[in-house]
């Protein structure tokens, strides 16, 4: 278990340590993208990693990196879906129990995927207070481990390993772009662009609608959203005091896109990528489509972060 | 040009000409999905090809095979959309141009592709003979040559590259399961798994609302389809000679499936692979789906053929 921020070795440990576990996820391109943006884009797809999210790579890392005796009563977490999956996935592979705390309006795929990986269930409303509280009554009653879903050195050392894997395969991007919810893909990118890259600057995306981060990275302490109003629901949460600290020192600059925006640019990556993403996983591309010119003739990379969405709720 | 049957040699020279033309496309596979059908699936990726389909394996190497002379002039095709793409971008690669009859109602991703590709469009009755008359004008307005969307030894050397590769990848397989339409693809993969696997069967795989390919195998010669109604775009047309010769040989046996098997499966893959495959595409994976039993614990490869889909057109 990681005491402090992740090093470059912490990362590459974190690396092995995953790797026989989840999946090297492909890099696509499309002539038609970059001649539509300018740019030369490569799309990292994360929708494609097990539980169909980058957050296996930070649950899993969590997981494996505890002691035995801490996990014998079992791991808990609250998330709104992803990381949730990921935890019940870990909890499998370590063949203890998993107690997830979920808002009661998490997407039905993120739900499901739960259910199917057999943790409990529990069901709140969908406030961070409501979460927490889930998560301390659990603790109460079985001691299992919390693994937070990014305020976690271990879970950003896992998170780190999809930038480390993107830039393994093209060493020279200039430019690598991640989705910013509770900051834990953002500052893992931030990380392993510093430590595995010469040049690549690394920007955060947020949706309009739960726009903490770029406020937070303006004034330097964790701010709340104006408001919470988007389709991307897996970046509703804001920063904690260990990723706002990384992202303050690895992170160029953070911008944001609307949910027509969002829309778009999925609709755009469904169409020529022949992909399933997530509305939080097209908050990058919707970023680069916006801020053409600052990224126009540059190599630039893109997370893309998870692919469950609910389908039926979605129309083009 | 290629005037009989592909032997292993051709499709390996196929191979290796069209490589740096085309994506090696990835092959995923899923835990719940292995779990649901019985069986241990992987599944090419072909809808993650350039143009989005299989089609450019075999257009690329028809093209590719031409002498200069006789491609000078331009080459031309009839076709519903992926093989058109196909074409276009071949003739873009050798610098002369392409002219594509299509069907009027052809869906709307196809028709785009190849207007981006700036081949010559013309648009005619969506019948065989209307096809083929388009091209017969053509050809005496322009002398460009005629690439047959399968019937075409070099089509079909290329199209066998996808089988080709995913048993380099998985030479173990027991299963290949591919969608038949003019039969191509299902040829091309029955050449490659009696080349290239020691024990692999291939069956074709075919919509019930489009089902000639069933009835020429039972009865030896090209028969029609007893009616054509399908959401499978890419599969309404009926086998050639030289794909029936080649399917007799090389393949068990063909299944069909109707329409609401088709979805149902479509759905599965957006769900569950993360990926975008077109109806047609879906085809092999709804008949691994209803013959469960006669693929219980098998290893199972499934050719996605495309993407190419008019995604307002389909509801979950």
């Amino acid at each position: 278990m990681l005491e402090s921020k992740p090093s470059k070795l912490d990362i590459m440990t974190a690396h092995e340590r995953v790797r026989p576990y989840i999946n090297r996820t492909p890099v696509l391109s499309s002539e038609y993208l970059n001649e539509k943006t300018g740019a030369e884009v490569f799309f990292k797809c994360e929708n494609l990693q097990k539980i169909g999210a980058f957050k296996a790579r930070g649950g899993i890392n969590a997981a494996l990196s505890l002691d035995k005796e801490l996990a014998k009563n079992g791991i808990c977490t609250h998330s709104s879906g992803n990381h949730a999956q990921a935890v019940a996935l870990a909890a499998k592979m370590l063949n203890t129990k998993a107690y997830i705390v979920m808002p009661e309006n998490a997407p039905l795929p993120k739900v499901n995927g739960v259910k199917e990986l057999e943790a409990e269930l529990i069901f709140c409303e969908p406030t961070l207070e409501a979460r927490e509280n889930g998560v301390k009554e659990i603790i109460a009653r079985t001691q299992a481990f919390f693994i937070h879903p990014f305020d976690n050195y271990d879970v950003i050392a896992g998170q780190a390993t999809a930038a480390k894997e993107l830039l393994e395969e093209y060493p020279d991007l200039d430019v690598i772009l991640a989705p910013v919810g509770g900051g834990g893909l953002l500052s893992g990118t931030g990380l392993s662009a510093k430590y595995f890259s010469k040049k690549a600057k690394v920007y955060g995306c947020e949706p309009e609608g739960a726009a903490d981060a770029i406020l937070s990275f303006k004034s330097g302490k964790i701010e709340n959203a104006p408001f919470i109003n988007t389709i991307a629901d897996g970046l509703l949460t804001k920063l904690s005091d260990k990723t706002l600290s990384i992202i303050k020192e690895t992170v160029t600059d953070i911008f944001t896109v609307s949910d027509d925006e969002i829309l778009a640019a999925m609709k755009l990556v469904f169409e020529r990528l022949k992909v399933v993403i997530e509305p939080s996983a097209a908050v990058p591309f919707a970023v680069l489509l916006k801020q053409k010119d600052l990224f126009n003739g540059k190599k630039v990379g893109i997370i893309f972060s998870g692919g469950n969405v609910d389908l039926s709720k979605i129309t083009f």
